[in-house]
């Protein structure tokens, strides 16, 4: 193997995953695990950051997910997985990486604005009508700081030491994650120029093409539209989803001719239906209805799913296997992990 | 042993220890070593939460701190003495504890706001006169979030690790900790709060009569004043400041009558000479002579400094000692810290 790179991504286990996960990011992991060197992570610590006070599924969820990425073909013979909080040396490291983090560069990162506007939002829900705007807008801005805790606004430093922990040379990011590995390269940056180590690498992003992967009612996948379809979701269940997805809405009768772009069900021949290029023509054309259109994808993916599901059911029986994936993973990253935060220890003099 | 109660205090290896140090916390802790179940720790991540850029002699305060302590008495067989950065259950439990402090309680903190200040007015120095203080002023708001780091900003969240981590019920704290033990506190109850746990246990300030130890020039010592006797400092040395500390600038001749409150020489013969009662008489009497009175200081201190500095170089020379005293420490406090972040973790759903 000629290939020196290294990948570390993580996920949160804030939930089940679903489809949009599985394409947006998992099934780059199991591409990426033939590719290079890779340390995959179910980032528990992360979860905390804002779910801290919803954590009675947390321990399910982190075993949920790693039973969905095996199910996907994630393989510990080709890569390392592992739980975020099993690595003990992913917190020290990062105690030490906030020293010199200045706090204006976390209080200045975008997404820990935006993501303060989605809590603030989510706690003053449904009081909006009541005329009262100009005063929400006012405690919000107090709130501010009761909102968002340590850890959170420490999020940026926490992914930077997951990061350059393993001396990522990559990392798979989507456009939304550009700005914390802005923050990763910058603290390995002031690392360097502090104490005069290589110590820490700076990665690079690895942005990929993802499929755009439309939730039922055609907007985002995500779980807080409830508009998903779970990894490990039945068959039945699925089948109906795909029946009620989101279509066309000035498409009245089966033959007539529509437009596919903003329809759930087309976005899904496309990553289903190799022949999606004859699905597009015979929409445009109003040569297919569209019960027939929803029944036929779900044909497509009822053989994926199936197959799937049936994995997954045998890795989710193996409590045994699972915890040796885990405890091996563990000792692996704990192996890359020391190494790194023993040569930072070092340059900084710690006894 | 009756006694429930666990005691945890730390000093920050900024630099050697001096006798303000030893009279403030240190003879303390040997006295406390005797009641309590005692931690007693090498704050060195502390001191990286403002002296990141100057670590070069990090590691070496860190031994010579630890030296002193043996000299002044601290017995390894009592009390457990270890280095923060060795144990890392520290910095795992101190991740999960900023998880859920509110950013606010830490930009609140008076300490926090005081020791940003200290730090712009160091930044400025000299520049006070240049008639722009307005603008200095200016800049220095700006510059807040650049000069503090992260890791600066939770310090609160830090300590109250150290603290929480061994379960103490008290803390010896000076006047102006107080502040940062109610945070621990505070931590204690929001932990209790959310995860319906007693994992945590609200720590009580232990607040002991400190003896005044001025610096040679009267003012309060400090390393940033110059003014400081070390500990282990010869002698020879000892005996110069000695008879160049600071008396009452009234007295002009060795008979005249003077007025002790405000004499460094004075408030050392309240600490070394028993009998400083009659010192006092017979300084505001005129019958004592200042270069005779710092005299008599030095003989006093000389018997306590040459002992102290003797053990001091026994335990300075055995490096062999020294590391198994440090080995066993963190292998004790570990201990003690890993049965609480199990605590913690069993309770946050950790996997």
């Amino acid at each position: 193997m000629e290939d020196k790179n290294i990948v570390v991504s993580g996920m949160r286990p804030t939930g089940r995953l679903h489809l949009g996960n599985y394409f947006g990011a998992l099934s780059n992991f199991v591409k990426l695990q033939n590719e290079h060197k890779c340390f995959f992570f179910v980032a528990d610590l992360h979860a905390l950051t804002t779910a801290y006070d919803r954590t009675e599924n947390l321990a399910l969820n982190s075993k949920q997910m790693v039973i969905d990425w095996l199910a996907a073909g994630l393989d510990p013979k080709k890569c390392t997985i592992f739980v975020q909080s099993h690595v003990p040396e992913v917190s020290e490291l990062a105690t030490l990486l906030g020293m010199f983090t200045p706090l204006g560069w976390l209080l200045r990162n975008p997404t820990y604005k935006e993501q303060l506007n989605e809590l603030i939002k989510k706690k003053y829900a449904g009081q909006e009508d009541k005329g009262a705007a100009q005063k929400i807008a006012m405690l919000a801005e107090q709130d501010l700081n009761e909102m968002a805790s340590f850890g959170f606004l420490g999020y940026p430093v926490l992914m930077a030491t997951d990061i350059l922990i393993h001396k990522a040379t990559y990392v798979p990011v989507g456009q939304d994650q550009i700005a914390h590995l802005e923050i990763a390269r910058d603290i390995v940056r002031r690392f360097s120029d502090i104490y005069k180590s290589d110590a820490l690498l700076e990665p690079k992003p690895l942005l990929t093409k993802i499929p755009k992967v439309p939730g039922l009612d055609g907007r985002k996948m995500s779980k807080s539209y409830g508009n998903t379809i779970e990894l490990g979701e039945d068959l039945e269940s699925v089948r109906k989803k795909v029946m009620a997805m989101f279509t066309d809405p000035n498409k009245k009768k089966a033959n007539d001719p529509a437009n596919p772009d903003g329809c759930a069900v087309f976005a899904f021949h496309k990553i289903y239906n190799k022949d999606f290029a004859k699905k597009e023509a015979d929409c445009r054309a109003g040569a297919c209805g569209c019960v027939a259109c929803k029944k036929e994808l779900f044909e497509l993916m009822a053989v994926e799913i199936d197959a799937f599901n049936k994995r997954r059911e045998a890795f989710a029986k193996d409590e045994a296997y699972l915890q040796q994936i885990l405890k091996e993973g563990a000792l692996k990253a704990r192996e890359s992990a020391a190494k790194t935060l023993s040569e930072v220890k070092k340059v900084m003099n710690i006894l």
